[in-house]
């Protein structure tokens, strides 16, 4: 499984400055026809190669405010073609202290299996959800914001990957995740009964991870927001769990098909709590809105789309057949690989524009969709530039 | 599978008054402890031969108001000892023009595969949302209602159930379902990759299904009552898919996780359609709330454990290995079938009486919540008598 959530919790930290693995040569904006006509704030990186065919744009888009321009330099570790905005740094000494914070909190859990004790530092928790929540309301916030991150990997990592020698499987898999559903969407029957479940739901560490983050998320979530992750989380195994059955049958998904998968086996648990964590709240009138609905789904599918780019070398490396959207879309339309991973930038573009098209005309309606699609936008650029800096973790292939 | 979207859709019509499988004897509440102390308008199925032990009560419940007391006859076709409330009669007429317009409907999308022409008559969907909704605002929301069950049964039929010939598969549904969720929560990306998933989720009856009655609930449905229905499907199919991961990998769940499984793979999204059927809506503040979503899953599961009861025979018949409630109780516990079956009664009987106490305490604090918990427990009523009456579909067993 090529899961989001997996992806912030590099077990190789990034302890060195970024470099550019690719030959990215001019500045933003100057090569490209997208470029030229970007939103502003939005960043086309400089391909130094065969750029992406011009991606036909109906308006030059406002963008979501406050996007700092200024920090549109030329990005040395991004996928040249790329678009994206650019993210402010992430305070070290913040991105520090929610990981102690959080390795206190695993620890006090016994949240990790033996093996992987002395591992914490290797996450990147922290750092990740600095650049992913810049507006948090408080560290209490962003360590909650952690703490789903870390339970939504662990879960993953435990229950679902089969190659990583935790006992993972995707054979039965559907078992664990209801089991592993109900941490967070408590079970309902007589006492003895209930008082066996709570004791089950404590016998596992990802169990346990799901069940006291989520209990502390709701702390100072709203009833609404809790329950929209408890659906974003079901959401999530259901894309974990249609992975893991064409894995076994081996069925080739239509792009269309892979990219529907992904939209459920997506970043989204992670981003639908960015008011949450920000301290205000999009009424879940206004959030159950099919429109408003719609830039969150967008916005998740840039941003997890981003995954698979960058993972690209790395789920190639270690397992050829792992479907990704390059793959699928090499395997589907007898592409070669580069010319599919070209055209699965475009894809990703083609997403971002619609996202950054949509939520400015729904910004118009309303300071608080505003705000929200501002949160969305900002957790896409952080964690963008989690993936474009972990140079470590992450190798673009040589393909400009 | 066992899905309880399937138990409502039975394919012999129940054409003859229900007759009483068991000698089932004495009036209600005149021969069990549960009986004395039962809320009004809650009967208890006389048993003939040995009834459960007594259950505690901490006190008498006064129960959902308008419960029709004067319905508390004898029950023929109940099971013995189990605790119920008395449902309105259906409407014949009501039950046909529904059937009628279902049948209407479903021709029109096409929804059967070949082999099923001329079945329609048997599926009784009428009837069974007459039963369940005997508030229902109009009979176009009733319609929605029963176009709703049928689709949620066409998806479990042809997509789950390997037994039925219809192509069901239990290895690798993950991909199937995810499409199929994909019908209700739209797919969001490029315009030409929206079309190709727009034309997959009509290529197919059981997708079909799915998309237009739900297209139909949000014409009268508030956006948060259509995103519940939503979340409620995602929660059936973790179920359907934890089912079919324990059929394949031969787990025996212990009892507590067989009822966690059951939670999701529940009749929850019927009954959680119970306030716009009735043309109300239970404000979305109110039905997350944890207190609201804990009456929610234990009218959900009252009603999902009658299920299993009463099609206990039925499943034993087609396959011993088949997982339900009172299998389950007995290979955990060493308990013959017969023990396990009335332990399985009992264990339901604690469910209703936990529903009954906790909507009961809700209901003084907000007479919304009073609206939509009552809304529930004639749900309840009127599925337990779908199944009491149903007696072509179901045989109890031979234990009192």
């Amino acid at each position: 499984m090529s899961p989001p959530p997996k992806t912030p919790t590099a077990s190789t930290p990034a302890t060195t400055a970024p470099t550019a693995p690719t030959g990215a040569g001019s500045p933003p904006g100057s090569t490209t026809p997208t470029a030229t006509t970007a939103p502003p704030g939005l960043t086309t990186a400089p391909p130094s190669l065969t750029p992406p065919a011009p991606l036909p744009r109906t308006t030059a888009l406002p963008g979501p405010p406050n996007i700092a321009r200024s920090l549109a330099t030329r990005r040395t570790g991004a996928i040249p073609g790329l678009l994206y905005r650019p993210a402010a740094p992430a305070d070290p000494v913040k991105a520090a202290e929610v990981d102690r914070r959080l390795e206190a909190w695993a620890r006090a859990l016994d949240l990790f299996p033996p093996a992987w004790r002395g591992d914490f530092s290797g996450f990147q928790f922290g750092r990740a959800v600095v650049l992913q929540h810049p507006g948090a309301l408080d560290l209490e916030r962003l360590t909650v914001a952690g703490q789903l991150l870390l339970a939504e990997n662990l879960v993953d990592s435990c229950y679902c990957e089969e190659d990583e020698g935790r006992g993972g499987s995707r054979l039965g898999l559907g078992g664990p995740l209801v089991l592993a559903q109900s941490a967070i969407d408590p079970f309902a029957g007589p006492a003895e009964l209930e008082a066996e479940w709570r004791e089950g739901v404590q016998a596992d560490g990802p169990l346990r991870s799901y069940h006291w983050s989520v209990r502390d998320f709701a702390a100072f979530a709203t009833p609404s927001q809790t329950d929209r992750f408890v659906h974003d989380i079901a959401r999530l195994h259901l894309g974990y769990l249609a992975e893991a059955a064409w894995s076994e049958t081996r069925y080739l998904p239509r792009v269309w098909e892979y990219l529907v998968m992904r939209q459920f086996n997506n970043f989204r648990p992670c981003l639908s709590i960015v008011d949450a964590v920000d301290g205000y709240e999009l009424p879940e009138q206004l959030y159950a809105r099919p429109e408003i609905q719609r830039i969150t789904a967008l916005a998740c599918n840039a941003t997890t789309i981003v995954n698979d780019l960058y993972s690209f070398t790395k789920e190639l490396a270690s397992d050829p057949e792992h479907l990704n959207l390059p793959q699928v879309v090499a395997r589907n339309e007898g592409h070669g690989l580069k010319a599919a991973y070209l055209k699965s930038v475009e894809i990703h573009n083609r997403v971002m524009e619609a996202f950054e098209t949509e939520s400015a005309a729904l910004s118009a309606t309303s300071p608080l969709v505003e705000r929200y699609a501002r949160s969305l936008a900002t957790w896409v650029s952080g964690n963008h530039e989690w993936h474009a800096t972990n140079a470590h973790r992450y190798h673009l292939p040589d393909y400009w």
